[in-house]
């Protein structure tokens, strides 16, 4: 079983952490979009072209299942992706999405996430698919990715900017936060702080464990994890993060620099 | 007189403003690169070969002069951009680093700038070249960028987050702080709040205005400038910041939208 994973950056290596924990004997191929992160500010077509072109890469790695470890390109680029790709394709949205449903008491739900995934209303919209009579609360929080790329996870300004952004849905009195943002299950003890022990926190690195289960068990114990990582920029700061928050020692062989060019992505050198 | 400038993004305009308060008959013609903004966390090979496709791009719209406003394309790829092309090419390090050293009493100048910026040692080795006797205490600052694009200019969480960065550069007594990114002066007035009036800071995108006087004052009165603004992605968002930050109306039909594929940038409709 080989499984793919793409991601604006780093962000998905959380996904990457959950599932090695749960399915260690599983493949793993992941394709950070280093060159062109973040995701969360760009336009919509931007994510849906990005979005095909780490596919489409993925796909030639010989992988029997995707997982959209970015919740942007979740929220717009999956709807494409299943009508052009013919693997079985897992988002970070709808785990989230019924993870959050569940655990909720008064069905007051906060959703955070970057601006694009915000203002495409897709966790929104899935919430109430589910359960029509949610109220949902929905706020940008673009600083919570360079905070975790600076590194200030549990730094007092980064508590400080999350009471400014949380305080509103707090306000609303939401028992449940999704996370809608793969970068920010890193920041998971700070937010915990800020929102206090009744709010439950949704991760969707973990909620998408679950779900894809009936896919990965039967081929579970046929062979021993192989991880593979591609990402298009920076490799050696790659390295140092994915090391960092999967607690592994990855060589240098096990990244490769890929670019974008002439519509396709080519493998070029590696580190 | 045609002017090309390029940024990764919208810091470019504060050069944009500076030149049209100086050279009001001067013809402009804007790239941001929105698609894959920002540069500062970028590799220097990526820097490099998005500085090549923009300026290729700029020169094929009739421009006389080329702008790198982006500090950390002017850090990495200015050798490589004079290797490559014809027409003048002026770079916001060099008039910054002139102003610094011009300005300064104690020689002791501080540098702020993205991680790339920063990491190519670009301001210090201007500085030294100039007065090798200063002292260069540089920081690299990569939350200001996300800030300024939430527009969380004169925000309580800004001023705490520039003390935090400015205390050691102050700490050593620096006299002079030159804001090493085109996006830092939209933050002006906090930082010079937290160093206080006895440091005085170095704006490049004012500093660049007195550099291209030689090669602008002959043609100066020829025309009336004209304006024209190409983005990779997000013209919209493009929109309103550039309308906010230079204080003009831009309409749709001036802002083009072009997105690189196929190793070129192609122009592919209008907003």
């Amino acid at each position: 079983m080989n499984i793919g994973i793409f991601d604006s950056g780093i962000g998905g290596l959380t996904v990457f952490g959950a599932l090695r924990k749960r399915y260690p004997s599983a493949g793993i191929v992941y394709f950070g979009d280093m060159a062109r992160v973040p995701y969360g500010s760009k336009s919509r077509e931007a994510i849906i072209r990005y979005s095909q072109q780490n596919a489409t890469f993925l796909v030639q790695q010989n992988i029997d299942l995707l997982i959209v470890a970015c919740n942007t390109s979740s929220a717009w680029a999956l709807d494409m992706l299943r009508e052009n790709f013919r693997l079985p394709i897992v988002d970070v949205i709808q785990p989230g999405t019924r993870k959050a449903v569940e655990v909720s008491r008064n069905k007051k739900i906060g959703v955070i996430g970057t601006e694009a995934t915000i203002k495409s209303g897709a966790y929104e919209q899935a919430i109430h698919k589910i359960e029509p009579r949610s109220k949902v609360i929905s706020c940008p929080t673009p600083l919570l990715v360079p905070l975790v790329e600076e590194n200030w996870i549990s730094h007092q300004v980064t508590k400080k900017i999350l009471i400014e952004y949380l305080t509103p849905l707090l306000e609303q009195q939401i028992d449940t936060l999704v996370l809608g943002c793969t970068h920010y299950p890193l920041l998971k003890d700070t937010i915990q702080q800020v929102v206090g022990n009744n709010v439950t926190l949704v991760d969707s690195a973990e909620a998408i464990t679950n779900e894809i289960h009936p896919l990965i068990e039967s081929q579970a114990s046929a062979q021993t994890g192989h991880y593979k990582f591609f990402v298009s920029d920076n490799p050696q700061k790659f390295r140092e993060f994915a090391s960092h928050i999967l607690g592994l020692t990855i060589q240098d062989k096990d990244i490769e620099l890929v670019y974008f060019a002439e519509g396709w992505i080519r493998k070029i050198h590696q580190l």
